[in-house]
């Protein structure tokens, strides 16, 4: 049984959250630690996921010439090439028996089973996630199980200092290309530039605007 | 201008991600207490969405009417009923020229500048999120903000020591006739219970499953 994490106080938790803006201008020659840099890429592996099935993979671009050819189908957004590591979010434009059997041996492994005891929870995967109704809505599926490892990374990165800037701007079948996502039925849905703001960053000097709690969270 | 809050260190980080699981069956008599519980609720309202538009609404159910309503619409998984808070996750389904005005409005109320002066950021939101071919994507596009919102909210309970299991498991329709959403333009895309495990949920003391990180995260 795992032993339960001192947490931390409420207050701090709010501090990072409010110190966290989307940063526009980050200082390219302020580099995130190796150390830190390991346990944000960490922090992704331990992200929720429908059925715990993973649906995507991250795609941590550090090479500045890959860097320099994602540019243009970004609006030459200029984190993409400034900040110290960028990160694309590759979702799944398709379930497949393989992924699901994969899967299903992995836990087997994992937690020294037989993969025939985990026959049901297999038989439940494939009547939903390998339905003809579910076809359509696949990549969608995928998609947002990659945004929850996105909040989770935007958390993560404001309790270690390290700034963000999470971005959709960009043209997915240029991103596909360039990193040669489609031959492996994988599509870049979303990217985050992580690094450290510039003093020259406006935006983050800004108040964070938000709807009052009372418009966003209704209590029932 | 904004202190940078203190930084916690990676491997604590780690090990309240490593502790957090879907939990199955939470204790029914542990709450959680008022002041962790506000925490949470405003680390919802400080999620980053796209061009900070806050295409949802998080419902915080607490009356147990109303989630006797929701069990038989939700498989009659027992978190719905014996976790200490549970929250649905609406989003937005379609973007409104309201909707951008009203965020417009606010952002010149909390920053203190004229509306006009954001005159071509409304512009921009238009173009894109109020375009034709934009409008069968809106729903997807809002969903996949309530789960940066899920993510984000799984990685700070987390921290606080607090439960969650996040529930893609329920019929959309029967929630948002339940909890009155459509006629508010909004959808139950995905939801999570809070509280405390119970020491008979077995499935928390049993390894995390990931991919390995070599298999999840690719470096170019």
């Amino acid at each position: 049984m795992i032993m339960k994490p001192n947490t931390i106080e409420p207050s701090h938790l709010l501090a990072a959250l409010n110190w966290r803006r989307a940063i526009k201008v980050f200082d390219p020659d302020k580099l995130i630690p190796a150390e830190t840099w390991a346990a944000l890429e960490q922090a992704l592996v331990m992200s929720a996921s429908s059925y715990g099935l993973q649906p995507y993979r991250f795609i941590v671009v550090q090479d500045k010439k890959i860097r320099q050819q994602l540019l243009p189908h970004a609006w030459d957004q200029r984190q993409v090439v400034d900040a110290s590591h960028l990160v694309i979010f590759a979702a799944r434009t398709d379930v497949t028996e393989q992924e699901i059997d994969d899967y299903i041996q992995l836990i087997a492994r994992v937690r020294g089973v037989s993969p025939d005891s985990l026959r049901n929870y297999r038989e439940m995967m494939r009547d939903s996630l390998l339905a003809d109704d579910f076809k359509p809505v696949a990549r969608h599926w995928a998609a947002r199980q990659a945004y929850i490892a996105l909040g989770n990374l935007l958390t993560s990165a404001a309790l270690l200092g390290v700034d963000a800037c999470p971005m959709e701007g960009f043209v997915p079948a240029g991103f596909d290309s360039v990193l040669g996502l489609t031959e492996q039925g994988l599509t870049a849905v979303v990217m985050c530039a992580l690094g450290y703001r510039s003093a020259a960053d406006e935006y983050s000097k800004a108040a964070k605007v938000r709807f009052p709690a009372s418009v966003l969270v209704k209590h029932v």
